[in-house]
């Protein structure tokens, strides 16, 4: 009998639904977009545009596609659990995304499962911050729960004054906020790793990010200076968090590996990630090609390097008039290698616009064509 | 100053331009596609539904794009000469695209080039197709001119009558007909390469085709046993066919390797090739890719290998049932190296409704692999 391909359908029209769609096209998988507004980076697939934060309307769009899945975290849990109940295919789950929109909850869960963790507290008023930060060498990194990302909801605080408009709002904020270490790091990692509703898993190696001004700037996969044993640890660590936590499709484990040696868990996404971004060259499976055909529950593809090294480079906007597209034909002229990615998305200084992967043998290689490609199109 | 990406016109709804949109994504290219109908195998790129044998659909399209290619070889030159005077970007140009359509005046161009050809001779009546036959070991390959690929309009003759029908409607065929001496081959091969109107050239490794039925079964990148010297004389070959006929884009040259030795050419494609579909994953640069880059004038990228061996294996459709959505779960959990491509083709006998390419260091691995996935795909 002939059977209609799967439909996935992606909420939001932001460069991860964009990244979504090569895959979907070459596997054969229906791929629906609900952006937030026309022309948006996803503008190929988007099949219906909405506020996502109307039941209605999200309702609308579940009709269409037999799962629904994201482009970011910011749909309210009660539209989803009113889908749910509704019998509608949600992947990840409420549940799962719960923990990825609260940070809060997500500290207090991954305490109780044991996890590596930075020291952190729940903060309801001045006094009981200024108290952690006592306890914490004279600092602390606060964060709002709910909303922050790419550094944003996020402070480093030296006492409870640094804090006061917080403190004086934290209604707003569902009534406290939370407070973490500020961790000595040596460097950041993340653990990329994808799960289907039906328990398979699969783990890609462990990258190193390195972050400028609170933004991914560069990924190293895999993380040069990690050992068999880290790997082994921080693939287990992102096994028990989607297992205990019900994650599905792609999960990235953000992680400092601090002075003192220890490995801590820093936030969760549930989607394909900036981190993940190298796998589209880099891997025999994409993150993007994984979390597609998980939240479809179709098996899981291999994880495996395609060579021995790749090294993504994101391309930050620098003003309103560099797009990355004056200087392509330098870029790919010098860099014959890179793979440069643009996401169709109007210039403006700090914003996501683009990234340049290239895989090697030679990590050296790897990141001096890499940043060579990018610093092309930067110069514009 | 913001600059828009550069804007690609595709005509031609079919696998190939399907094929064409994820590069496009990724480089941050906008494709557009004039499909013959609605719910084509390109439908997400599609920006307009027409017939292109009218000059007006197509010079409507053509105001929205910056360069206009193709997904096949089937509009009428006259349509392309009209816009090419009206200062229409066209790549490849008609001047080459001709030689892609007349098979006959493909013979004429290369033999004139001095490249290694079969026997072959233009037929305008029985007598000098009889002729032909007796002085090629009693036998040829007779071609309509014009229309014919993937075994359509070919046909094996031992005596003129086996050609009655052809011969007494020379006219509806252009005047006459080409007959070829059939090669006695002992492999058949296709040399995939690109060129850009600026003048620059990139070659693959040259690949074996395994044709069933007058049908790409199977492809093997590289060639395994191709010498170094094979290598860079059909590089060679390709790069004078595309320069003296001013091909652009990507050009794909079959041929077939003799008994006696000899390495004859086949047949040309003015466009990516289904002998190319191995380099989605198989090459840094795909020949989807490195065809929009071509006619952009963009640089071109790297041809090298991902890894040692990648084996393509088509999916052919085997009955109006199965779509080879049916145990797509199967296949790809047997097979987890595996990339299945589909094409959102409707289930028919014998149409190319989908490929699996395997990439590895192993020639023998990829081909089972490939061969294992497609068999699943295959029992549906």
């Amino acid at each position: 009998m002939t059977k209609h391909s799967p439909r996935v359908g992606v909420i939001g029209g932001g460069q991860l639904a964009r990244m979504m769609t090569p895959p979907a096209i070459n596997l054969g998988i229906q791929i629906k977009v609900l952006a937030e507004a026309e022309g948006s980076s996803a503008q190929l697939a988007t099949s219906m545009v909405g506020d996502y934060n109307q039941l209605d309307v999200v309702r609308e769009f579940a009709r269409g596609v037999d799962v629904i899945t994201f482009d970011h975290e910011h749909v309210p849990i009660s539209v989803l659990q009113a889908l749910e109940a509704e019998g509608v295919n949600i992947q990840p789950p409420s549940k799962a995304l719960a923990f990825a929109q609260n940070k809060l909850h997500m500290r207090q869960r991954l305490s109780a499962l044991g996890l590596p963790m930075p020291a952190w507290a729940e903060i309801r008023d001045a006094a009981s911050l200024d108290d952690f930060i006592a306890a914490n060498g004279g600092v602390a990194i606060l964060k709002t729960p709910i909303g922050g990302y790419d550094g944003k909801g996020v402070r480093v605080v030296r006492a409870s004054v640094d804090a006061k408009d917080w403190l004086e709002n934290l209604a707003s904020f569902g009534g406290s906020l939370l407070a973490e270490e500020k961790v000595d790091f040596v460097r950041e990692l993340a653990q990329l790793s994808a799960r289907t509703p039906s328990g398979e898993f699969q783990a890609w190696p462990l990258v190193e990010t390195i972050q400028e001004n609170g933004v991914c700037s560069v990924v190293l996969a895999p993380s040069p200076e990690a050992t068999a044993a880290t790997l082994q640890t921080t693939a287990a660590i992102a096994k028990q968090i989607a297992e205990a936590l019900g994650v599905t499709g792609v999960l990235a484990v953000e992680m400092f590996e601090a002075r003192d040696g220890r490995i801590v868990i820093n936030e969760l996404a549930m989607r394909p990630h900036n981190s993940g971004h190298f796998s589209i060259e880099g891997s025999v499976t994409s993150q993007f090609e994984q979390h597609i055909r998980a939240v479809l529950d179709l098996p899981l593809g291999s994880t495996a390097p395609r060579a021995a090294h790749a090294v993504m480079v994101n391309l930050l906007g620098v003003d309103e008039q560099n797009n990355f597209v004056q200087a392509l034909d330098k870029a790919l002229a010098a860099h014959p290698d890179a793979k440069v990615h643009t996401y169709g998305k109007g210039a403006r200084a700090g914003r996501k616009m683009g990234h340049v992967t290239v895989v090697a043998d030679s990590a050296e290689h790897a990141l001096a064509e890499a940043r060579g490609a990018a610093a092309v199109l930067l110069r514009g």
